[in-house]
C-alpha cells in the first residue's frame, strides 16, 4: 500500500509499505477513506517532535471503513464506517477512568502517526479499537468530520482567539455555540481573519496592530474572560497574558516547542487560571451529534482536496504555505 | 495614637498619628486588639510594592472592637468584636457579585496597609464596613483567628506544598481537612519543616535536596495532583512545574516580584491548570466556624507576641529573621 512516511527533518515521502495486520485481538485494521494534515504533522516535518522517529507513517486524523476486526473487538465489524480518534485509549486504566485519555497508561495517548504508523496511508492498524474508534452515522458527510477532533475548548463570556488556523477556527465555531457576548479573532493572515468572521467571530484584529489596545477598547478596558491560544509560539502566549481580564482564563491549545516568559509578577493577583493539555476526545461523540444535526458547519474548514496515493506530498507543500494558498484543512482521499 | 508607619525601603517607624475619623457613612472605626505581620508587609518593607507610598500605616490583618460605626453601617454597632478582612469590598459591584472581592470596583480590594492606613495601629478606619468585617462569636480565641485569612487554597489527592511559612502552613492545615493521600512539605528551614509535620504533613523534603526525585519516589513517578506554591520567587514556581502530575493543578499563592520561565514546551500536553490570584476572603466565614468548632487548630501558628505601642519595630526584626527565631506568626497586642 501507499503511505506518507516521515524521513527526517523537512522530508515526507510517499512510499510503498506492507499492509498492516492484526497483532493483538483488540486491534482493528481500518481502510482509510479520508485523512487530513494537522499542524502537529508540520511540527514533525520541521523536526520539532524528537519522539517521532524516521520511518513512521504520519497522520492521526481519519475516516475509514473497518477492513478487519480483532477477536476481542466488540463494537465494530467489517464494513463499519468509522471516525478514528487522534487519541488511542483503553478506557479503563486510572487515567482513562478520569477521562484523561490522552495520558492512557495502557499504551494509548497520542501514538498514531507519532510513535506508531498513522492514518496517512491506505490502511492503518488501530490499537484498542473499541475505545479508539467512533461509528459514523449513515448520511453524515464523513469528510467534514475529520476536523472535529481538535475543538475541545472552554468558551466563556468575552472571548478572544489568538491564531485562526484550523484549530483556532474550530475554537471559534465551538465557542460560538455558547453565545459569547464578544468573540474576537486575532491573526496576521488576512485570509484566515476573513474565514474567522464567516465562522462567527464578531471582531477581527490583525496581529501586526496593537492587539492589546484594540482588545481593551472592545472590552471597556477589562480584557477578555477567555483567552484562547491557538498558535504555539512564546510571543503568542505572552500576548495572551496581556489580554486576560481579572478572574479570566487563558486556555492554551497550541503545541509549544520552547519555554516562554510567564508574567507572574503581574498576574499573581489577577485570579486567573491557565489551562493546557492534549485534547482528550471526550467530546467527540457530542460534536458528531451536533454535526449530524447541522449545528456545526465544518465543511467550510475544508479548502483543498488531494489524492493520497498521487499527490500526498503536494498536500504538504500547500499546507506548508497556507497563507499563499488560503489553506485551512487539507483533505486527502484514497480513491 | 501609635501606628507602625512605612517610611521607605527598609524603614518601619512607630509614630504618633491622629486617631482616624468616620469620613463616609459606610465607614467604621475599629479599636485594634490584636494585629499581625504578613509576608506582604515584608515585601512592602523591602521596597517591592511601589503602590505603597511612604507615610502609610501598614498591616491588613486584625481583630478588634467597633469604636464607632457610620450612619449607613447596618451589621455592626459600638462594642462588637470583629475580624477585619484583609480585602475590603462593597459586595455589590460586578466583580464582588462574582465573589471576586479582591477586584472590587468600588474602591475595595487590597487597600488596607497598602493604599490606605492599615491595622498596625491602635485604631483603623474600615471602609465599606458591612462587607469588610466579620463578627467574632463569643468564646472564640480571637488571637488565633488573625491568621485565618490566607488559607483560601484548593486541596486535592496527592498534595505538595512548596514553602512552609505561615501561608504554606495554613495551606497544609486546610488541605489536611480534605484528607489527601499524601501531603508533602518542602522548605529549606528545618524548623518550619518540623512545624509542617506537626500540622499534618505526611512527608517533609528539605529544599536543598533533589526535591523532584524525592517527590517522584513518593508518588510512583507520577508527581502530585496539587502543587501549592507558597514562596513567591521564580525558582520556587519553576520547581513546582517539575512536581505536577498529568491532569494536576499548580495553585500559586505566593506573591511574585519577578516574571519566571514557564516550561510550556513540556507542560502543553500535561492537561494541567495553573491558578493564581488574591485571596477573595469568600471562605472566611466557614473557616471561622471550623475554628470555633475546633476543627482548625490555628494557635500553633502563633510563635511570638509583642506589644504594638512598645515593641512593634522589634516584631518586624524578629519576623525578618524568621529562621533564626523559629518565627511563624507574630501577634502584636495593643494592651
Amino acid at each position: 500500500m501507499k503511505a506518507l512516511v516521515y524521513r527526517g527533518k523537512n522530508t515526507i515521502k510517499l512510499e510503498d509499505k506492507p499492509k498492516p495486520e492484526i497483532e493483538d485481538p483488540t486491534d482493528a485494521i481500518v481502510k482509510i477513506v479520508h485523512t487530513t494534515i494537522c499542524g502537529s504533522d508540520l511540527h514533525i516535518l520541521q523536526g520539532h517532535v524528537p519522539t517521532c522517529k524516521e520511518g513512521v507513517t504520519i497522520g492521526h486524523e481519519g475516516v475509514g471503513v473497518i477492513d478487519q476486526a480483532g477477536d476481542a473487538v466488540r463494537g465494530f465489524k467489517k464494513g463499519d464506517k468509522v471516525l478514528i480518534s487522534c487519541i488511542t485509549s483503553c478506557a479503563s486504566c486510572p487515567m482513562c477512568k478520569k477521562g484523561m485519555y490522552s495520558h492512557c497508561e495502557k499504551g494509548g495517548g497520542w501514538i498514531l502517526g507519532h510513535t506508531v504508523d498513522g492514518t496517512q496511508a491506505e490502511y492503518v492498524r488501530i490499537k484498542l479499537a473499541d475505545a479508539s474508534l467512533h461509528l459514523v452515522p449513515e448520511g453524515v458527510d464523513e469528510k467534514a468530520l475529520v476536523g472535529v477532533l481538535a475543538g475541545d475548548v472552554t468558551p466563556g463570556k468575552s472571548v478572544v482567539v489568538v491564531g485562526t488556523g484550523p484549530v483556532g477556527l474550530a475554537a471559534i465555531l465551538t465557542a460560538k455555540l455558547l453565545s459569547p457576548s464578544i468573540l474576537i479573532a486575532v491573526d496576521k493572515d488576512v485570509g484566515r481573519l476573513e474565514a474567522a468572521q464567516k465562522m462567527g467571530a464578531s471582531h477581527k484584529i490583525n496581529a501586526d496592530e496593537d492587539v492589546k489596545a484594540k482588545v481593551m477598547e472592545l472590552t471597556d478596558g477589562r480584557g477578555c474572560d477567555v483567552v484562547i491560544e491557538a498558535v504555539g509560539v512564546p510571543a503568542s502566549f505572552e500576548l495572551c497574558q496581556d489580554l486576560v481580564a481579572f478572574g479570566g482564563n487563558i486556555a492554551n491549545i497550541g503545541v509549544h516547542g520552547a519555554p516562554c516568559k510567564l508574567h507572574i509578577d503581574k498576574l499573581w493577583g489577577y485570579n486567573i487560571a491557565i489551562t493546557m493539555g492534549f485534547v482528550n476526545t471526550t467530546s467527540t461523540a457530542s460534536l458528531m451529534k451536533m454535526f449530524a444535526a447541522g449545528t456545526l458547519d465544518l465543511k467550510q474548514l475544508i479548502t483543498h482536496e488531494f489524492n493520497l496515493q498521487k499527490d500526498g506530498e503536494q498536500a504538504y507543500a500547500t499546507f506548508g504555505a497556507a497563507a499563499q494558498h488560503k489553506a485551512l484543512k487539507m483533505i486527502m482521499n484514497t480513491s
